[in-house]
């Protein structure tokens, strides 16, 4: 389930509160993981890897645990995610996100 | 030639003043690409969704020509990407990955 | 019209391209200057602030123009979001965004 | 009191230490929340939105807080002031900071 | 003189328009380069790696031609500080700064 | 040791997955803390402002720490270096990194 990062407690509150707003993320979140041309899983490493770049904890453990659990994504995958981040974005965001993955993939 | 992108004029000048500094430089890019599961590709695409994300105007130009001409990225799938930029991290740096990919990609 | 900063011509393509994912930003659009209890004004407001706290020329450009031309925002206004701005984000983004608020409001 | 965002226990200590910087602080901030046009509690929308786009959660904590107790503020004003959160700056900074006013708004 | 990269055109708008914002600024322009241990020049080298890694080629230029001009800051200083900017920042905010560097000291 | 700040436990991991990336890390830490000109200490609180002016907690707090273990930076000095943060960057960095400030230095 593409939903699951996004639909957190925090959205229940927001699906009773303003349904226009609620029906709108969806239908946002449906459009963009609904690729026309890369996968589901080429386009959550990148959201991974913007989420570290970001050096963004909350949002890093989450897009990994999700992509764990819904796709199988792996540690070596990951890496190579997260070395594209080291390079462009540095040393603080890829520690940050190295210990990261080293929790959610050990 | 995945050194395209980074190896402008200006490391010219870094080779020539701090051959140290250029060498470890050149040995992180090629440890950096040289992905174990990711393809060179893949890591591209997250490059630029981390340039698009960071509304970096520069290095979303030099990582989307670069993406163009080494790999033949299409805009169909540079769009995939921003469509990850804008679902994470809005329509501010998504609009402005817009407009460059609309001149790259013309 | 609530719909001008972010429907330029880069929009249009995305119109002809993916009619779901124009569609899922015109509703979430819709959605967000929807204030229930802010005025559009107010939300306005926190939009120049969030784009000049980004230090986004591009971004706060469009936000202040738009701003200008919808809803008559003043100059004196503008200061007003822009001094939060310096206490919050400091001067690197304010001097940005003051200089772009002199040409916008001369 | 505008001011006890800013002047918590640390401040104490600068207040101490070096007498200039803490009275440029005080007036900087002085002159900051001295709108000509916009009142307290405009601005103060205006520092929520900034604190959560930049995913500051300290900051947006405490803005919100301040917000809350200083000046009475709602949680459908605050998210009114993260729906253009979520628009100009994506899910990102919009879950971290509904998460928060889910807690200080509960 | 300290003030120069601070109190550009926009600043004397400021001036007449709003005392009292302007006298913190200043005051707080002096309270911050008057540094209790560190010289003003090392206050300087920090202020360019600030707005060289947040990739504000504004702010970058400002700094780097004020530190020149009022302290006859080298290019090697400045390299030194951008090797700072490459480790803790990567490659992106890197290569923007190095650009203006070349430009600058040339 | 220069190395300190980066090679924490996740590195070790890293050091054993991917030799080639752990190499080139090492050597552009080796190049970076080398400068031509400016001695370690000055660069590392250039790292310092740089952490800080980020509003990254881990990243500031790891380079404060090591700061004062390898270098014997004190209060002082890094109070001269946020001073910077807070006239560039603003009360938001500033205020998070001053808290870190007073535990490492208390």
């Amino acid at each position: 389930m593409k939903e699951e990062v996004f639909y957190g407690k925090g959205m229940q509150k927001v699906k009773e509160e303003d349904e226009e707003l609620y029906q709108s993320i969806v239908s946002l979140n449906n459009a963009v993981w609904n690729g026309k041309v890369l996968d589901y899983k080429a386009q959550k490493l990148i959201a991974i890897g913007i989420a570290a770049s970001n050096a963004d904890s909350r949002a890093t453990v989450r897009q990994m645990m999700s992509a764990k659990k819904e796709l199988g994504v792996t540690r070596e995958e990951v890496i190579d995610v997260l070395k594209v981040v080291l390079l462009t974005s540095g040393m603080q965001p890829f520690n940050k996100a190295l210990q990261i993955a080293n929790k959610v993939f050990e």
